[in-house]
């Protein structure tokens, strides 16, 4: 008898992830790391198993993993979006996923949800619009206490109305390319920042809110390594308008550490369900 | 020639300091365990001898930590206060100690500020009000991604507008003998709290704000314990008069987790110098 591929039904789930970076050597799986992707790779695979065990079938292969986009080593996630496509042959039940998925996962890693999507949906390719936002801590001393590898401790003084003002020029359309790793692979390095606004959200912390369409490989990093240049008098706001369209890496500051970086929401063109 | 002690100078010290409290077994020096007072009592024990070998003494005896109170395990600290005499025949300056300290500890230890005070202040008797919170995060998943061992993490509904009733019945002075650990020994048990407030902070987090002159063992612990009983709908607010009354422990509710509670800061009667 032929298959019939037409009939068959594909089930497509996905997750909303919050994870603490310092645990984890960033999303994508490598060789004797611990990251994300593994991690939750693992837990995956011990639950599918229990579930095929339990239904009296054996799974032939294991889902392939897709997060809205990568997370270097140390970057935290409060909404990390992952898809992926469920064994057709198994029950998939929202809460029983999460909890177990939970119950598995080592420290560091939260499943917030699980739900079936549109079997359509891809974590990566149909997200919409994502929003990251940038810790620092301002204080003399004591950047090892509570907040470690949780924001970029810095015991200088700054100027924050200046930083303010310098933030506002990376809002709109602009060539990025002074400021993405060097060995960024996007084809593109033009990006489009609908928010880029620089607040004092306590006595000492600042926050860097950034939301736009897609962003290059350390692109946040770089831009809030630069408007530290500007706190602390090196580069004037007035003058990014021309690091940005001077194209080069060496005209913006130094990559800002991975610790105080937030992924804190995705947005997709499409519905979940 | 005889000695003369009262040409001799006393110097005392306070620190400021900042805990995960995760990272510790409490504050109390205990065989085997890292808690917060080995961990401070290490790291100044190699920044005086590191002192004494430049000065060319031989250092005799180490000083004696006091904190303002102790923290159970798991229990954090934004300003914790800590009192000790430094050797007088060694020079202090504040930022370098402060300094050094932080470069000595491990981490989850942060020392915000070292600062020479009069030499009759002491962090536990001369402490006037102190001011803990308390974090409840709610949200059906997740509880170990970013807020791991830094809430509490419930999955229920809970009846916030009913809880925040409840809290104020805590105002005021009161004999909190049913809200204190089986094994506290303090002698009386008559506290007076001028703070004890419930708020919803944040989407998905309550937070009680508790402020007195002293408290008694794990009495927040106990208080939080007791709101989440009314917020589950087991206890009314109205009942919360009833239960202080009745001076039993079985009266109140279970000892919320530690890892919820943070001490915010300590006030002192005596200036600083």
């Amino acid at each position: 008898m032929r298959e019939t591929p037409f009939r068959c039904v594909k089930v497509k789930v996905r997750l909303i992830l919050e994870y603490d970076g310092s645990f984890f050597s960033g999303w994508q799986s490598q060789a004797n790391a611990h990251t994300v992707q593994s991690e939750l790779g693992r837990s995956l695979e011990v639950y599918l198993h229990s579930l095929a065990k339990r239904e009296g079938i054996a799974l032939e292969t294991l889902p392939k993993l897709t997060a809205s986009g990568r997370t270097d080593a140390g970057v935290h996630a409060l909404g990390q979006v992952v898809s992926f496509e469920w064994p057709a042959e198994l029950p998939f039940d929202r809460s029983r996923c999460c909890a177990a998925l939970n119950g598995i996962s080592s420290r560091g890693l939260g499943v917030l949800a699980a739900e079936e999507c549109s079997d359509t949906f891809d974590a990566r390719f149909s997200a919409h619009t994502k929003r990251y936002f940038y810790r620092i801590l301002l204080r003399s001393h004591g950047g090892q206490g509570l907040y470690h590898g949780r924001v970029w401790h810095l015991d200088r003084r700054l100027d924050v109305a200046a930083m303010a003002a310098a933030a506002k020029h990376f809002r709109g359309t602009h060539d990025f390319s002074a400021f993405r790793a060097a060995d960024c692979t996007a084809k593109t390095t033009v990006r489009t920042l609908e928010q880029s606004q620089l607040a004092r959200v306590d006595r000492n912390e600042l926050r860097y809110f950034v939301q736009g369409t897609g962003f290059l490989k350390q692109m946040v990093r770089i831009i809030v390594g630069t408007l530290v240049e500007v706190g602390l008098g090196r580069l004037s706001a007035a003058e990014i308008p021309g690091v940005i369209a001077s194209l080069e890496r060496s005209s913006a500051g130094e990559t800002a550490p991975a610790c105080g970086l937030y992924l804190e929401w995705v947005r997709y063109t499409e519905p979940a369900a």
